[in-house]
């Protein structure tokens, strides 16, 4: 590591900005006290991204504490207290059963002690619970922790785009990035090989021996998932709300039995719309971001692949019915996160008078909202350009 | 159009880099003769080409010639030649059965008249048969004549990477261009929505009236088919063949069972390495033609979902067994491309000593020849970056 702070940033984002960094545990200074660090979250995402950290903590004790907390919301599981299974049988036996974990980690009721002092926060939490997790851990946090938000996605609002990263950083006063990536956790729990990316910008007050981009790599490599780092947060995170949209896109055209070209059309599109609207609401994101890295191209192509967004959109066009109708059958009510998105990212547009710029969000958002056949989408797209 | 051809060129050229380039039929300048229209080829997709571009004489009389000839390899079908069935029954009853050919496409037989005085040949056929084409075309057309190259992949030997469009050029004199893209040819014959990236350079003997983006893009373009024109003849070209690579890697983690993460961790990689292996001996290609276009993640996407280059790299990997082995099996010792590609990318790569930049494309030699463990494919990739 460099001793300007500065040197180190801009090399770390030139690299990363070239899609090239790529940094090995030994490039980590030695620190007179090891990071400590506390999982935030146990759902099968949450503790699979704890079962990793474990694993790494255990393998470099000069830079970390062995032991890593992982916050549980506390609940019974026939009359015992998960945290208590989670310590004793070693596995998360509601939300990842079937895995080992690393005895390291350790389960931890009370989120004001699972975070006490700990130099490293991660949080990998529903969305929705962000708010009431900020306001408990408000004033509590290591003032001079950092943090990494596994969360996917960001809050779009008629008024622009705000990342789930920069709320953290505000409730608590700590700097933050984002990690996302085509990371099904499933088969990331059963150690089948996978990549991701972290963002991650070094702060203003970095300081020798603080937390940056080698010591995140340290952190959540592993021989099955590879890591890479990079400092475009604003992309990182906005690929993982607007992909969302495109799959339930992918699933119009996939229930209509188009096939695969039609599918891969609609996902080269929806590369580019990311990449233009991102461009448009957050100068600073990298195009590179939605086009080489994992958090991009990788976890879109992934989530077309599968998943609700598309089982919703699909089924729409097979039955014909509202998407409200198909989320009531399909997810018991539930709203798909493509859904809720469409109609976020429709509002923002019509805000800013952007609409014609974007003629695949526009056409997902009057399929699903306003009864606009799906047969006629090819022909949208070419009254739209 | 401009009345400068070089600003026309510049302009197109322009909004082609910016991926931005649509054209519309009426920007085409009016023409004092029809151009006259030959697709050489009537495979599946040879004749799916040529049904769009006769839909499309016909719709643009003042461009071009109703009639399309498409020149058949005449054979006996039932003891009746295969162009008077094409002819008769407007069916290619052989190679895309149950397609409803345009009356206005005309099959003949003799190579030579069907080419004769043609403005437009469009080049369909296999790989293998282009030498014997060119020769048989030779001094044989007309010299002012434009042409498209709708041949996947290009040629790579230990010397360099060769490009068939340059090939047909040189052979026959003329210009040509590259049609690649997402294109499935049996969704396409039935006209389920997908899109095509055709690459043209206007040659330097451009003249008003000549073919152009514009020209391209009219005679191909349908309601079901969309067009994106660029210039990038070599980026286009080479994506159709290196996708064969990345395929068969994506076979390699299908058959091991590792998901969705690692497909797309492979195809990730693989954009990756294409704009890389395309930067080095390409200099004038662009990267958004991998990134961006039908031609590259589209039609990448396209490939790793399926068909003979996946089927091979998965049943290698579920079998153990050698390319080898399971081409002998599943394509009765045919070669998968994936298979050749890959190895004469190495032996290129090996003979400019770049091997190390590429790992992906390596790794997928070192399985496909030398026994490298699949299982050892993450690894691989850390050892090599």
């Amino acid at each position: 590591m460099s001793n300007s702070n500065t040197s180190a940033s801009t090399a770390i984002n030139r690299l990363s900005n070239m899609g090239l960094l790529n940094i090995e545990p030994s490039n980590t200074a030695a620190r007179s006290s090891p990071f400590k660090v506390t999982v935030v979250g146990s759902g099968n995402w949450g503790t699979t991204t704890a079962k990793m950290v474990a694993e790494n903590t255990a393998l470099y004790p000069e830079l970390f504490q062995r032991q890593v907390n992982m916050w549980v919301y506390e609940e019974k599981i026939n009359g015992v207290n998960l945290t208590e299974i989670i310590n004793t049988q070693h596995e998360n036996v509601k939300y990842l059963p079937e895995i080992k974990l690393p005895e390291n980690l350790v389960a931890v009721p009370d989120i004001a002690d699972a975070c006490k002092d700990s130099d490293i926060l991660i949080f990998n939490i529903p969305h929705q619970f962000l708010p009431r997790i900020c306001s408990q851990l408000k004033g509590k946090v290591n003032p001079k922790a950092r943090a990494l938000s596994c969360l996917k996605g960001l809050n779009v609002t008629p008024e622009g785009v705000f990342l789930l990263s920069d709320y953290i950083e505000k409730e608590l006063g700590i700097t933050c990035g984002a990690l996302s990536g085509a990371n099904l956790a499933p088969e990331v729990a059963r150690e089948k090989y996978s990549e991701t990316t972290i963002a991650y910008k070094l702060p203003k007050d970095y300081y020798e021996g603080d937390v940056n981009g080698a010591i995140w790599k340290t952190l959540f490599h592993r021989p099955y998932f590879h890591v890479r780092v990079s400092s475009d947060v604003q992309g990182v995170s906005l690929a993982g709300a607007l992909k969302n949209v495109i799959a339930l896109a992918a699933g119009f055209v996939e229930g209509k039995g188009w096939g695969d070209n039609a599918k891969a059309a609609i996902m080269r599109r929806g590369i580019i719309e990311m990449i233009k609207f991102s461009n448009m609401f957050f100068n600073e994101s990298e195009g590179t971001t939605f086009t080489q890295e994992s958090a991009g191209v990788a976890d879109l192509i992934t989530t077309c692949a599968g998943g609700r967004n598309v089982r919703v959109g699909a089924e729409m066009a097979r039955s014909g019915r509202t998407a409200a109708e198909v989320e009531k059958e399909l997810l018991n009510g539930q709203s798909a996160q493509g859904v809720v998105t469409t109609e976020e990212v429709h509002e923002l547009l019509t805000n800013k008078g952007l609409i014609n710029e974007f003629p695949l969000f526009e056409v997902t958002y009057q399929i699903a909202f306003n009864g606009y056949p799906i047969d006629d989408l090819p022909k949208f797209f070419e009254h739209m350009e």
